[in-house]
């Protein structure tokens, strides 16, 4: 699998009749860095997932028609319950018991069979597998997929077109995704990844030099960035192209939440503001600016702020 | 008093190194209307009011230098206190005891001295005045005033910028200051104004041939959209060149809210709401499209949208 920018570009020809073009902001980040945000939450299905899925289910095409099965917690499942929806084709979504009430909410009102599963993400995934394979359905990855990768990877090349420059992208990790997406996108430029100490699965695989799985996931961004362990796909193009990964703590998380609300009046999920949390921490203070940052998702209660 | 779209293009000039140029989205309303929403709730002090605010203070100049003073409970006041700590000026904010909770406390924070006044805005602004007068300083006024409007009117001209296909504009009417800027800056595109039922100041200023004081204002918008009475210049502007009012209720605004939460993840004031509203209500539907509408300020609280 050698993935190049060329995958981005023809995944956003793809995608670009069903998704917003989402705006960005210039404005001074903490500490007063030129920053460039990108804003993302306000995508159709409130995150950028919704990229990824439709470039899957369009590359799919006839394989997808009789409906497809996924697992997910949140933004992945609203993401292909989104793209099914446009495309017409029929999404189940497994959802873990344990999915915070916000999201499971979203995904019971989207255009989707949701199942809701007793157990964590592993288990749903299981029990989605298992049904994609005993009904010959399509099952769509979230992340450690070369479709899913390229789709995301359209929310930094469009930030780059828009300001062509930003010299130092900053995306959150969980599975590795929109990482590996940025990585292709960036087109040489610095790509930095954050994670929250309580589910560094990037930071530990390139240490141990490949995936590895983390059991105890502890960290209010879990909803988006607990994915436990990051993809095989994912690992191997952010070895190559990522700068580093950088680790934050869930106080920062909330402070850059608060923060964001102040300064943009912008209500982003703690998932999403892993990157403002980085800059608020010095983290970045040495990379060359302007710094542009995905603010990648915003299913979250707004009351969550306080 | 002969203003034109040229003021407005002075006044952009003159103020753009102090504001944000706040971004788009197009997407479709309530309706399935195509609709380009202007974001101007992101700009600094979290209101279209810091143009106004700026392009008054600098008009101003040497006059201003000792310091200004001016009266409000939320948007202007901020609007004035961030343009006096770029521009450098003391700013005196009179605030009256019944402005809520949360635009009196971002007044606090903001870098003005604020003084609250016992009593509803008319009895701030009275004191506010008479401390102008006997301190000999600057009162900035809060709509009716051609360097005020000809700021507002710069939020316009860059939606029309970013999207000359807008065919009608809307925006929130509470003393007229935005509305008598969208006039100016709209060059010959229809522009509708929205007023809540409980503060139809314009409304009933278009009927009686001349402004009209509202003495009972009720309504949910009431912290922005409850000046009570529109301004002479705003009246004489938006007699001519506004297309008509539409009146809406507060049940209207709060689901108006709801919606932009669902569909954009923006949180917004109330006041801001009210073109939404009306798109809603079906009070836009035999306007030319696309509808260009000013979501103009999100001083408020987010857990408010429960």
């Amino acid at each position: 699998m050698n993935m190049q920018f060329r995958d981005v570009a023809e995944a956003a020809k793809r995608i670009r009749p069903w998704i917003r073009r989402t705006p960005i902001i210039r404005a001074q980040g903490p500490g007063a860095r030129p920053v460039v945000f990108k804003l993302e939450g306000q995508q159709r299905s409130g995150s950028f997932k919704l990229r990824g899925a439709l470039n899957k289910l369009m590359v799919l095409g006839e394989a997808a028609r009789p409906g497809v099965i996924t697992a997910s917690g949140g933004n992945h499942g609203l993401g292909v319950a989104t793209a099914g929806w446009f495309l017409n084709i029929p999404v189940t979504v497994f959802v873990p018991s344990t999915t915070p009430p916000v999201k499971r909410a979203a995904l019971e009102r989207a255009a989707a069979d949701v199942r809701v599963i007793e157990g964590d993400y592993p288990h749903a995934a299981h029990a989605a597998q298992r049904e994609a394979e005993q009904l010959g359905l399509a099952y769509v990855p979230t992340y450690d997929d070369p479709d899913i990768v390229a789709g995301q990877g359209t929310c930094i090349a469009e930030m780059l077109e828009d300001a062509p420059d930003v010299a130092t992208v900053v995306v959150a990790i969980g599975g590795g995704g929109l990482a590996s997406g940025a990585v292709l996108a960036a087109n040489g430029r610095r790509v930095v990844g954050v994670e929250p100490f309580g589910a560094p699965t990037m930071h530990a695989a390139l240490r141990a030099g490949g995936p590895v799985t983390i059991d105890y996931i502890d960290t209010i961004t879990a909803d988006a960035l607990g994915a436990g362990r990051v993809g095989d796909l994912n690992f191997a193009l952010c070895r190559d192209g990522l700068d580093r990964v950088e680790l934050v703590d869930d106080a920062g998380v909330q402070d850059a939440r608060r923060w964001l609300w102040e300064q943009l009046r912008l209500v982003i999920e703690p998932g999403a503001a892993v990157g403002i949390a980085a800059l608020a921490a010095g983290l970045l203070d040495d990379d060359p600016g302007p710094i542009g940052i995905i603010l990648c998702g915003a299913n979250t209660d707004p009351a969550s702020l306080a």
